[in-house]
């Protein structure tokens, strides 16, 4: 069994703040939680804000561009770009609400050291090993409706490799790379989108063999070119 | 609190076999369970097989195709194609694995219409009020590493649409339509992957206000020419 739990009581995030006290302060974890962080929080804590007039179209798209490598799309007002990441996602992940009028948040510069300091952090303090994923909300190509994904992760497998292995009938599986990173952000939101003003979700019974060093930018994070459609 | 509970002992599905009374002998369901069922038991009990030499490259090619509507992108034997029902996926959904040597298991022909009999079936047997998603493992543009989305869905909104909420801070969000099943899905593949197997989920917990009416082809299906990479 796999149990998801909603972490309240964080409050306000603000610059400097570690997000791995927040957490503790908040929760019990256990060996071999998987922390679910959404964006937002960790992009306070590291003060990646930044002051935006949200109706100044103009600026707007100028604090998009300089967060992008690439555009692929624009259209109505949306950007879908490439950010330095790697991700494509609609305006570089730059959000512009709940962060108080005037202040955008950047995302993290490297949210897979983002995970790890989480992560490192809470090991230091308590000595537990847990892993840590930092979510962002994207939409996808084909179907309406965002989604969670990971945009950073720490101590888990971003994605397991299950090519080779035989089916029931013993013939081997053709491709089953299953990026569990996205599926542990997607499972949180469920949680998440129950209450507001969750920041964090903790996973219990998440299969351990999943447990082991690994990063969003190295296993998940198509390179340009690596796509069909790019 | 969300948990996921792998449904286990269903055994091999044969054409003809009722879903829902297969999930009834292995588990016991709660009002508001939301029941995720992989494709490939859906498509077996639906009889939708079809004998292929997987081999035979021309004629897994050919079948690809009759169950496509549009060529998207071909690369390395790889087909990423448009199906009947709109989904854009690999090889058009077809799997040619785990139902035993030479046959291929296409996807159920109106897979909101599959999770709608289990749904029916179930309430029928037991009064219970649960939700069905049909789920399916499908790539993504940008990202490496395959996910679990829904391909149907009955009982629970496809998408919860939470435009116009106000944030922590009472500014208006500008974009929040969350694609629940598909989430679901996700968080069901987590469990499936801790043992090979397992052909339903249970998720227990799910926001009650979710449960309504709705489907993967009315609300998650982008017409053609509503994205932007087609």
């Amino acid at each position: 069994m796999i149990s998801l739990v909603a972490v309240h009581g964080i409050g306000e995030v603000s610059p400097g703040d570690e997000v791995a006290d927040l957490v503790l302060q908040a929760v019990e974890l256990e060996d071999y939680d998987v922390l679910v962080v959404t964006q937002k929080v960790v992009s306070k804590a590291e003060g990646r804000l930044v002051p935006v007039d949200p109706d100044d179209a103009s600026a707007r798209r100028d604090l998009i561009l300089s967060e992008s490598v690439r555009v692929l799309r624009e259209r109505e007002g949306m950007l879908i770009t490439e950010t330095r990441h790697g991700f494509v996602c609609a305006n570089a992940g730059v959000d512009f609400s709940n962060v108080g009028t005037g202040t955008a948040a950047l995302l993290p510069v490297d949210p897979d050291r983002s995970a790890r300091r989480i992560r490192d952090a809470v090991q230091a303090r308590t000595g537990l090993r847990v892993a840590v994923v930092v979510s962002d909300t994207f939409g996808r190509t084909w179907r309406n409706g965002l989604t969670d994904v990971a945009i950073g992760c720490a101590g888990i497998a971003a994605v397991v490799d299950l090519r080779g292995t035989l089916d029931a009938s013993g013939r081997e599986l053709a491709v089953t790379q299953v990026c569990v990173v996205d599926e542990l952000a997607a499972a949180a939101e469920l949680v998440k989108g129950k209450a507001s003003g969750v920041p964090a979700v903790v996973i219990r019974g998440v299969e351990r063999s999943w447990f082991r060093e690994s990063s969003v930018r190295g296993e998940v994070v198509r390179a340009h070119g690596g796509d069909l459609f790019r």
